[in-house]
């Protein structure tokens, strides 16, 4: 097993205010990362790996919203970060929630 | 039946993009406004009757922001605008997402 001190730990939903959540989800590039990393399975995508329209600072800014929202659970392999969407303990939070931006339409965007 | 014509058509939910209601509802201040609607009879708040720690040129944008997104139908009574929270429609919509606004907790506000 890999050392893991340098991952950062994972938010935990429950003690996320519904402010962060909304204000976490209402970026579009945010929603964009979210559902790239439900269409996989857990722990393929890298933060690198999902091809996004903004800069290398941007993305690691967004990928850090995502996971203090606790959205996000991450491991790192190497160089690469890996990432794991925490579907179900979000939805326990937020029922609801993720599901509305899962389902959203290429046309919404 | 008084006349209506200046009265704002309100927005179907089923037009809204989901961008618009999360930017709608990530505001803290349209969100008290929408617990305070929920918590009232339909057509008993009027704009100006709710307390909002707010200018009334804020007041009045927060109210069209919500009207916008198909949360709020606003009929008007003399110098009174009433408002009815646009409940199901909206939940028909984007279900789940009005019902974590109401059951939001003080502490997180």
């Amino acid at each position: 097993m890999p050392a893991r001190g340098t991952e950062p730990a994972p938010a935990d939903p429950d003690l996320v205010p519904l402010q962060a959540a909304l204000d976490a989800l209402a970026d579009p590039v945010r929603r964009l990362i979210v559902r790239a990393l439900a269409a996989a399975p857990d722990w393929t995508h890298a933060c690198g790996s999902i091809d996004l329209p903004v800069s290398k600072a941007t993305r690691t800014h967004h990928f850090t919203v995502l996971r203090a929202v606790g959205l996000l659970e991450q491991r790192d392999e190497g160089a690469r970060r890996l990432n794991r969407l925490r579907r179900e303990e979000f939805d326990r939070r937020f029922p609801g929630l993720l599901a509305l931006v899962l389902a959203e339409e290429p046309a919404e965007r």
